[in-house]
């Protein structure tokens, strides 16, 4: 259940990336603090609520790019999610600080897929990590291609 | 602060409504329970889920009168809420389970209001009243006057 | 990702089980209705708060098997999640009416999970499935063995 | 309906604060996007979400003030909510940054409340305004005096 080590060291240039030197991979991350609506009453965030995190990531990372999501659903796109997953190692609780580390985990000519890290700002502690996966579709639902938006992201985000 | 004691009496031959007897009021009502993730860090329901209870109490309202919002929608109106309010005498606990009792706080041309009431199940306890107040718009978002499905269920409630 | 196709039939004598006549097995079930707060622009059910209908499904399993979540936290144990995953074959939209079936995954000394199917009672349609998986601790979070009632529960599911 | 003009100017020195010249009042702000995940099937940010965007707000005039809410409830106290209101001009969209604005509406012996005021970042559109009333209680839940946090933060409030 241990995940593999996430040590984050600075991008040069560009705050808004890191690189993990365990694994040698890119990260796109944005800051986020916790509000006591995402807490419950055993005092730690309700699990759903990761998801808001894993939006705000994935939003943040395509507007970093230059294509927030808004105008890819402008274009005539919608992006549902067909699979997602979350694994815990520790919870957050209530004003933590955490870092929402998002990047690509896939991209095809249909289907799109996200991985995220989520770790606490203050401790560095790893908190969960989770995918979404989303299928492209036109306004009235049928599947369609990817989007050349969503494809340049994908290939200009830095490795 | 303490709100008019609120004395629920079975309606008869319809156990959807009540009649208060301490203002002589029916209220239609709906039971509904406490969810974890409606709590939050302090051990009681987060105050904005309130507004899903509330919700559902006027869904319900509507559904029992054969006209459901959904078809309220279907038929080309939208009622956004430009107004609400909320006043807790208690909170609701996990798992706790509640009667949330609607009726309408006014009709007029553009504009329809409710007003709810929640108690507990168990104690009896009054939790919280509040209200909400929604303009009728079509489905641009341009007022217009309130649709003849809500005059009906507003006039055919029980009194 | 087509799921087996899931063909409930009533359980003798308990309409809050169905057996599965694909594979045999035995699903508690719980009706439920779409919220227009559970939906997001898109007209669907944002994808999150499918695990509030999740929770809603565990929380009547137990319930009806007379150990209501509630009673096992106050008897000094907390099940946090550590696992969870969720597969759409089918958005849920506003107003929709489900049944969550919900049913043991697994127990183990430290453990235990849930599989969820959720389907839409008016069309029968296939909607989603999903799991959650929780790890038995006492109240200040540490890890202990999972609780006598639950273990009850388990063992007296039918099967 | 209508409500007074808002007409915020910069406070000198001080981004975190506004002087609105329509009142003369000075208020906090903080910067906030919708997510997806605060927007119903209607297009906009359901109602109950302007609660969370309250609470930041809140959360964020106590932490520029040195003493964040989190470090009143760790010195022994809680703050439920026994009243709230809000009123909409217009609603928020998918993506649009807004600017959240508090204040305090009143300090007493034993109660506090705030005062919110929501405008679109672009455009500078009035969205909403609300309140909410909040009582001191200790971690029991009984009623006592306003902490001297809460007391030091609402003298020291700008004017």
């Amino acid at each position: 259940m241990r995940p593999t080590p996430f040590r984050p060291k600075a991008f040069p240039c560009d705050p808004r990336y890191i690189r993990d030197h365990t694994t040698g991979l890119v990260w796109h991350r944005v800051a986020h603090r916790v509000l006591y609506a995402d807490t419950d009453r055993s005092g730690i965030v309700y699990h759903a609520n990761y998801f808001r995190y894993f939006e705000l990531g994935r939003a943040e990372l395509l507007r970093d790019a230059e294509f927030p999501y808004r105008s890819v659903e402008e274009s005539g796109y919608v992006y549902p999610i067909f699979e997602l997953g979350l694994s815990f190692v520790k919870a957050l609780r209530y004003d933590e600080l955490m870092w929402v580390h998002t990047r690509f985990r896939e991209l095809d000519r249909v289907r799109v897929g996200f991985d995220y890290v989520i770790t606490s700002s203050a401790s560095g502690d790893y908190i969960c990590n989770g995918f979404t996966r989303h299928c492209a579709t036109n306004q009235s639902g049928s599947p369609v291609a990817v989007d050349p938006m969503t494809i340049e992201v994908y290939n200009a985000f830095p490795s």
